[in-house]
Order: structure tokens, then C-alpha cells, then sequence
């Protein structure tokens, strides 16, 4: 896809597109058939009635993702069209290109591959950690280029995913450490290794207006009344998902108040950090999702919303110029502060909680299911059963260090790939400029 | 409604909604009555279970005509809010005159009609084909041309629909043929009859800005979201909606993806337009809903979406200024690009998949329920049971006719009404102008 | 809270959030446990089928309140990021309150308070009673002053709640009385008691730009979309709420034609008037509220939207001029109009409607589930057995009557409390500008 053909480079965002939706007409020619789960359950209103449970969550989570993330990333004023239409386009070929490859992987023993709602769900969290990531170089890339990086994100993804949930048998129902830590990392080794060297000074069209501001804020509110679908689509039904739904609306109620508190005692003259806003609120809800069907009391929920909030409103303010300036990694989107450091504080509660949780309770009570679909469940409990809490907890801790890890390292060779001469970076001039992909008329 | 009294035409829209509210009241009094289906199935589990079934889709349907439709409609930069407050009051409009047409065509010799929240659905269908139909000539309408354009079309749509679903069996659960395809010819032939022999230059007025665009985003983005609810919404509950629910969210993929390549392709310099992608990306769903349910295979879904993405991009590219040349057709929002051409295809590929599949599985699977919420489901298996596979298809190709040569005639004449003198076209000053409407301040 | 200490006004918002965010932790963590349902139910399957028939409800009024709300009150042109955020974090602040206070009046003699998706849902009306109430004095006020009136009006509401629906058994499903009287009321007197004196003219910064129209408007329609999940969540599963559906989607639809008859019918020239539209198309859904699942005629729920658009618009057109002229009374956002007059439509309605329908099918279909939780549907149905439909038409006028008295005069407390000298009103420069919470770059 990134050949370094002398192919003149605005040819190659449509042949490439337009290759693969060929190769996935044939994959889904050969491939692909419907899955007809009532002629295996042959009780069509078992169908129906985990129908009517699953789908009105993944419409919530359609809306955040293609709604929500899009418009949260259009804060920069003169790239609102770009955002929204790029954020859009990546998750749909990422959704595409993740169902393909959980096909090949997962499925593929079986002859034929079975597709279901719940087969797109976890193919579009795959796509949720490439929209994720490229908030890092938000404005600087090509589409190309963000077509490169899901080309890229999605398979180690999966790879990730599978060694996480499944071979370590780690809890992380709501995709904490897989989809957020891992997808923040990943966003940073990327642009590590893309901008690393340079050093710019911040363009004015960085800085938002509250036309833009308004917008992101929009976006911040899809996602925050919508987390809760996220979180628990995946959990058990019954008490186990009532309760992560319950965890993530205290957790995300939490964050709220505390990024007013954080920010408003860190600016100047006390005013509010619109930046701080739209993203702490939503803090608690990274955090509280590797824990979020725990039967853990109903304060750490609230607790963990508190600090996550605090981590990423302090995160903004001290740690991105810190690194900016130490390290020279650039975080367009401040993606660290929303993804990183919840992340790794909702990692450690995993552990803390495994610990804490009594472990009767625990079996009977902390289920999971793996995204990819598996069996992971049993395996779970089962590898927990042996291991004892304080196994589980390293286990927890692992899949931490896994997930850091491997991204930061699949990011960084990601963003050497970037920097191939084919894939044409955007001249300095329309960096942060809806006028790269689109014909934008004066608007004087 | 329309009468050619002297009336000055300022008090002739108070006028006319007011008595239409009166004699809405006086057919509700006398003629409708809450339709208790506890009563009848004596179980109020299943009507409990029934609405849970039906009503999220329903509210998801209803985000789309009211939010996403309104703002794909307000790309003009100034006349957003006429834009929609006019789609608002059309879809209340036309849902309530539909409301009282089917009471009192179809469950009149009943007596009593009962109302439930079926065929509220079905009546905001009617009202869905004409907010479509009045994008042709978005802008430079009164709001009581728009009023008698939903009194006319409303009765032909509800008389097409019987005639084609009901009379020929058509299948056609997504509304393909009955919905899009018969809303757009009606569109253009309103838009022939009405600014037919009239040739005008652009409007500088009609060039989107980059403001206006990216509500007209969010409005495509809402509409992409929530369209496997209206595709899924009238599907027998269990595999059949299942199916048609994978279908259009596969087709949709696609279509977002193609139109992309497509648009790129075609515009100078590898850019990407935007009413492309604000229309292209919908396509898919346009074109799958007369196959959704079928049991064909996953593949035919993503061909279609590819395909119909291409049409419609390529209608923008060609086939718009060619009608608009040749013909002196205008079509303000490019309903036929969206709405004819992927409804076409989706007629022609409803006609190849029940061709193509075997009749066996198709009488165990595909199943249709009328709109009109009869008992088309029996007929139509039986129908197509007489008739064969290719008698069927003969019928999905009838169908096509019927609503494209019904809608256009209907068009024109409705046309031709909106001609008459007593319904004051707004003067050239004020098209697309939302100071037509509303008193507007400078915005210096 | 609000204290006469000298501290310095931009300390004393961290600081009394960052102490409530405290007592909270310290609240939850020795009072409430989860509430596992499944364990006093033993059957799983019932914790999922309340689950899946609350949650999408639930998440429609958290879309509502956040974003509907949030961009209603978007319509001061430059106060719309102030606007989104104020009601952000007063509904996250209000809700935590309710959740506290909700606690330790209603369920602290059973020892552990226990917390379920239902508690959160009346918190949160809690939580609306104040961001409705806040629209009187939008603008002008500071987030102190916003967050005394919700620590003042949250206890009153629960006190009214309890007084008008468990003691007096006031049939009210839809909050038309206890939540929409009530904070219209409570929002007027204290208006009254904060600006009662001073006369001021209008500022320009008080007229509404297309823009910012544009986005309140956009605010109405997600309202009026989820409007029947507002009413409907709470009803009895079943006909009762099949019915209360159907009633507010036909009372919402009255209303919004309705609104375009008055409105034109009373501005100069016939234009339309946005704030009648943005309201007159809401309040059909306010009026509904008390009687949407009574087994009445469906022509009495047009009826009732029909004319609660007429008293909206009136209102808008000759009362609330009146009243700033008279009385003094400044209503920034007309809450008088939207949840006043429709609200005691409603009530009146619910007297009628009580008196018309039979006391037989009364007592099998009308029945109540207080918003507390508490089983107010026994209570309320013996009373009504006891007191006839009489004393229950009675009732219904004497819970209109406790909910305007009492907070009417709550309100005029909480608004002389918010004079105290410690809690900062915002300098007259900086009323209807953003610039008073946020650094606002100049949008030249």
C-alpha cells in the first residue's frame, strides 16, 4: 500500500483506497457469510432479544466515535471540515481493514468466517485506537499518511489485544488498557518519530476560537453521556454490566466537577481552560474501565473519576510543555493527558481492586468477555482461580507493560514508515488548513 | 388548502395550518382511539416487549429526519435556520395529515381507527418522502409552497405505497423504491413544473462556506449513524433484522470509503468536494434498503454500497449539470444523485437477489411487513409463491416503475399548482435568505 | 458553602467544590453499596429485561439535559461556551447533591443506602429542576451564585416531590407539576429577589445572532426528539407506557404546527419569531407530562399541545414584557412561558382529565410510580380509591398550588442568599460574555 513507487502522490490515496476495496470485495466474496445464530440457538427469540441488547449500545457508540471523537478533534479553527471527514474516513477503512484481518486470524480454521453485530463492534474498537492515535499529529499528516498509520495500527492491535485479554488473561472489560493505553502510545512513538528532530514554534492557527471551542465542547458532551454504552456492551448482562454502568456514570460525574476544580485552581486569575474541560470530563471514563464490572464499593468509582481528572488537567498543564520541550514529542490533541495517564492510573486501580476484591466474590462476580469473542471468560476465571488475586494483579500489571510497551514501539516504527518520501507530508503553509483536501472559499 | 380567495398570502399560511389543526382535532375526537394492545393479546409482556423492540429505533429514526436531515439541508450559508425550521414543520405536518389519510383509507371501515406507535412510524415515513422531495428547490419556496407540497404528495405517496407493496408485492423493506426513489422523481418533477422555463445564474448566495458545510457534516454524519435503524425498523424481528442491520452498516462502510476514491478522482487536483462526501457516504443505505433482509451473501451488500457511491458521485460530477443544461431541471440539494440513482441500483439489485437466490431459503427468510402495517407479509410469500422467482422480479422491476412514473407525474402536477397566484413564490431577493422567515440582524 | 469569610471570590469555587467532592467520597464510602438486584430477585434474567428497558430511556435524557439543554440556552451570542458548560457542571453538581440528600432522608433507616440506575434517574430530575430554574437569571450570574441556588433548590425539590407526589398522591408522571412548575417558580422569585430592584436596559449583547439562534435551535430539536423518553420512563411497562409515548408524540407535534400559526399570526409582517419557535415547540411536552399515561382520548393530548404553544407564545408576546415592565421581573430564557403556563395547562388537564375518565378504567390503567422510588402507586391508588375522583381532581390542584407557593418563596430565599457580598456577581461588562469564565481570543 506504501510502495515506494515513484506513483505521484495524489493518485495514490485513491488507488490505494480503491485496491482495497477490491481485495475486500474478494475476501468478503470468498470469505464471508452471514452468521444465522438462530439456526444454531435455534430459538429465533434468543436472536432477538440479544439483538434488542446489543444494538442500541453500538448505536451509542457509532454516535461517539463518528459524532462525538470528530467533532472533540475540531478545535482547531480553520480544520473543523478536515477533522471531521478524516476522523470518519479512517474509521471506516480501519473497521473495514480490522474485520479482514480478525477474519484471517481468528476465523479462519473454521472454513468459512461468520460475521455478527458483535464481530463489527470489536472490529470498530480496533478502529477506535487508530482514531485515537493520530490526534497526536492532528493537522500535520496527510490521508494518506493516516491511512498508513491504521494500515500499521490495526493488526499490532489485534496482536496486542489477543496477548493481552486472552493470553494473560487480563481485566479490562471497557478497554482501558487495550484500547486507550495502548492507542495513546502508540499516537506518541508515531509522532516521535515523525516529528522528532524539528522544533516549531506554535502556529497561530493552533490556537482555537470559540466558534471551534465550541464544537470540541459539543463533541467532549457526545462522548460523555454516551461512555457508558462503551464500557459495558461488552460485560455480562445482568449485574455485571448494571454495574458498569453504574461505576462509569459516578466516575465521569466525578471528573466533571473535578476538572473545574483542577482548572480553575491552576489558571491564571482562576478562569477555565476550555482544553482542560474537554478533555478531563472525560478522564474518568478511561480510567474506570478496566474496573467497571467489578464488585468493588461504589467510591472508588467516584475516586478514580477524582484523580483521573486531576491527572489529566495537571497533565496539560505541566507534563505536555515538558515534554514538548525535553523530549521534543508533540501531542497535537493532548492525547497522553486523556488516554495516557487515566490509562495507566485505571491499570493500577485493576490491580489495586483484584487485590482488594475478595476472591469469592470476585469468581462469582467478575466476568469478562473478550472483545475479540473468544472464550476468554472461562479462561479468565480459570487461569484466576489458579493464579490467586495477587496473580491476577502482576497479570493486570503485565498487561500494562505489554500494552505500553509493544504500541510505543510498533508507533515509533510507524512513524518511520511515515517519513518515506511516497507518503507526501503536508507543506508547512497548509498544515491546520481545511484548504489541503477541500476548496474552501474566502470567508470574508 | 389552497383556495385562489383574495387572501392576503402573509395570513394564508396561519390560515390554512390553523383550520388543518381544527379538523385534525374534530378526526380525533370522533374517529381515533388509543389501540390497546393488551386488551387484545392479553399479555402485557409482549406489548412491553414490543415497544422495546420498536421505540429506540423509532427515536433513532426520528433524530435522523428531525436533526440529520435538517442539517444536510443547511449548507446554503444563509438559510440554515429556514433550512430547518421548514424540515421541522413539513415532517409534523405531513405526518399528522398522513396520520388521518391512513385512518381513514385504510382502518376506516373498521370503525374506529386505532393509533399506535406503528403507524406513527409509518405516517413519518410519508412525511420522510416530503422533506426529500422538497430539496429540489430548497430555497426558493414559500413556506406555503412547501405546505401544498406536502398535501398533495402525501395521498400519491400513500396510494404508490399500497399500489406497490400491497397490490404488487413488492419487497421492499428499506423503502428503496416506495421511499427514495418515489420522493426523488416527485422532487424533480415539482422542481421542472415549478422553475421550469426559467434559465438563472448562480447565487452567490448558494455557495456552501466552510460554517455551513460542516453542519451540513454533522447532518450527513447523524444520518449515517442511525440508518441500519431505518433500514431494520419494519424487519420481522430475529435473523431477518439482524441481516438487514449488517447489511446497512456493510453497504455504508463501503460507501464512505468509495465515494473518497471517487470524489478525489474526479475533482481537479486530487482534492475532495464536499457535497460529494455529504451525499455519496449515505448512498449505501439508500440503495440496500429493497435487499437488507434477503439472505444473500454479505459481499452483494459492500458491491452495492461501492456502487451506488460511484453513481452518486459521478451525478454530482456529470449527470447534474447535463440535466440542469439540457433539460433546464433544477435540483438544488442533488436529491436525484442521492435518492434516484442509488435507489435505481438498489431496485435493480433487489431484482437480481431474489434471482439469484433460491427460492427455498427466500421463502423461509425474506419476509416483508407492509409499512402501512397490513398484512403484506402473507401476501407477498404467497404471491411470490405463485409466481416464482422470476415473476418476482418482475414485480421488484414494476415496482420501480410505478413509483418513478407515479411520483413523476404527480410532481409535475403538483408543479403546476404551486404556480397558482394565490401562493406568493418568495421575490428573487429573498431566495435563500433566511430573512424570508426571520427577522435577521447584521451579523457585522 | 457559601460562607461570609473574606476569602477571595476566585478561591471560594475550587474550594467549596473541591470540599463537596470530599464529603462525597467520604458519603459513598461508608453509606452506599451497590444494589445487587439479582440477589434479592434471584433471577438474572429480570436485572437484564429492567436493564434493557431503562437504559435507552436513560440515555436519551442524559442527551436531553447535556446537549439538548445545553445548546437551548446557547442563544446569547457570546455566552454560549458559558452556557454549555454552566449547565455541564451544574447538572453534575446537582445530581451528586440529590444523590447525597436523596440517600440520607429516604433510605437511611435501612442502614446502607443501595444504588441502582433508578436512584441516578431522580437524581438527576433533581438536577433539571435547577438548570431549568437558572434560565431566569442566565447570564448574569456567576458559578458561585449557580452553585448556592442548586445546593438550595435540590433539597426543596425532594421536600416538594415527596409532599406533592407520596403524601398528597398527585398523579404527575411526566415531572408537569413537581419538576416544571416547580422550577419555573423557584427560578422567577429568585430572579426577583437577586434583580427585583434595578430597572436596565437591554443589552446588545442579548440579541440573539443567526449562529447562535441556529444552535439553540438545534437544542430544541433534541429535546423535542427524546422529549417522550423524558415522560415515559418512569410509567408502569406496559399500555400505560405505549400510551404515554403516543400521548406526548401527538402533543409535541400539535405543538410545534401550532407555534408557527401564533407566532405568524402575531409578529409584525407574519415573520416567525425564533424563541417562539425555539419554546412554543417544547411546551406541549411540559403540559403532557401530568396526564400522558391516563387512559384519556387521544384528541385531548393535540388538544393540550395545541394550547400550550398558544399560552407559550402568548406568554412570550404580551406576559413577559408585562411582568419586566410591572413587576420587575427579569426572565432571561422565558422559563415562565416554556415550563410556566404550560406547566399549570398541564396541571389544570390533569384535574379534568381525572374527573372526565372513568374512576374504573382509572383505577386498572392510571397508575404512578413516584420518581423517589418509594411505592407511591399503592399509596396513590388507595387514596384515590378512598377520595374518589373528586378529591382526586382536588389534589391534582392542591399539588399545583404546594409546588408554585413553595417555590415561589424558596426562590425568593435562595435569590436574597445569593446577594451576600461573598458570593461575586459578575461586573456589569462582563454579564452575556464568555470572557468572564474563559481566556477568549479576539475573533477578529
Amino acid at each position: 500500500m506504501a510502495t515506494s513507487s515513484p506513483t505521484h502522490p495524489r493518485c495514490l490515496l485513491p488507488l490505494s483506497l480503491g485496491l482495497f476495496q477490491g481485495s475486500l470485495l474478494v475476501f468478503f466474496a470468498f470469505l464471508v457469510t452471514y452468521d444465522e445464530p438462530s439456526a444454531q440457538a435455534e430459538d429465533a427469540n434468543l436472536v432477538t432479544s440479544q439483538l434488542y441488547g446489543i444494538f442500541p449500545l453500538f448505536q451509542d457508540i457509532q454516535v461517539m466515535v463518528v459524532g462525538g471523537l470528530g467533532l472533540l478533534l475540531a478545535f482547531l479553527p480553520r480544520y473543523g471540515l478536515s477533522a471531521l471527514t478524516n476522523n470518519f474516513l479512517l474509521l471506516n477503512f480501519s473497521t473495514q481493514w480490522a474485520l479482514v484481518l480478525q477474519g484471517l486470524l481468528h476465523h479462519f480454521h473454521h472454513g468459512q468466517v461468520h460475521l455478527d453485530l458483535r464481530s463489527l463492534l470489536t472490529a470498530e474498537f480496533a478502529a477506535v485506537t487508530v482514531v485515537i492515535s493520530v490526534g497526536a499529529v492532528l493537522g500535520r499528516t496527510s490521508l494518506c499518511q493516516l491511512l498508513v498509520v491504521a494500515a500499521c495500527e490495526v493488526p499490532v492491535y489485534l496482536a496486542s489485544e489477543w496477548a493481552i485479554v486472552t493470553h494473560l488473561g487480563v481485566l479490562d472489560v471497557g478497554g482501558t488498557i487495550t484500547i486507550h493505553v495502548f492507542s495513546c502510545y502508540f499516537g506518541l512513538g508515531m509522532s516521535k518519530a515523525l516529528f522528532g528532530a524539528a522544533q516549531r514554534p506554535v502556529h497561530p492557527k493552533e490556537t482555537p476560537t470559540p466558534r471551534s471551542d465550541l464544537l470540541s465542547l459539543v463533541g467532549m458532551l457526545i462522548l460523555w453521556v454516551f461512555w457508558p454504552s462503551f464500557v459495558a456492551v461488552l460485560c455480562q448482562p445482568g449485574d455485571a454490566q448494571h454495574r458498569a454502568i453504574l461505576n462509569t456514570l459516578l466516575a465521569m460525574s466525578a471528573s466533571a466537577v473535578t476538572t473545574v476544580v483542577a482548572s480553575s485552581l491552576l489558571e491564571r486569575d482562576g478562569k477555565l481552560n476550555l482544553s482542560h474541560l474537554q478533555n478531563g470530563s472525560l478522564a474518568g471514563g478511561v480510567a474506570i474501565g478496566a474496573v467497571a464490572d467489578m464488585a468493588m464499593p461504589l467510591v472508588a468509582a467516584l475516586a478514580l473519576g477524582n484523580l483521573s481528572a486531576v491527572a489529566c488537567v495537571l497533565g496539560f498543564r505541566f507534563l505536555t510543555p515538558f515534554l514538548a520541550r525535553k523530549l521534543r514529542l508533540q501531542d497535537q490533541c493532548g492525547i497522553h493527558n486523556l488516554h495516557g495517564l487515566p490509562g495507566i492510573l485505571g491499570a493500577a486501580a485493576s490491580a489495586v481492586a483484584v487485590l482488594v476484591t475478595s476472591e469469592d466474590t470476585s469468581r462469582s462476580h467478575i466476568s469478562q468477555v473478550s472483545p475479540i469473542g473468544g472464550n476468554a471468560s472461562e479462561v479468565a476465571g480459570g487461569q484466576w482461580g489458579d493464579r490467586g488475586a495477587g496473580g491476577q494483579a502482576l497479570c493486570q500489571a503485565a498487561g500494562l507493560a505489554v500494552a505500553m510497551g509493544g504500541s510505543l514501539l510498533a508507533g515509533l516504527l510507524a512513524g518511520a514508515v511515515l517519513r518515506l518520501p511516497c507518503l507526501a507530508r503536508p507543506p508547512e503553509q497548509l498544515c491546520f488548513e481545511d484548504s489541503l483536501y477541500f476548496k474552501i472559499q474566502d470567508q470574508a
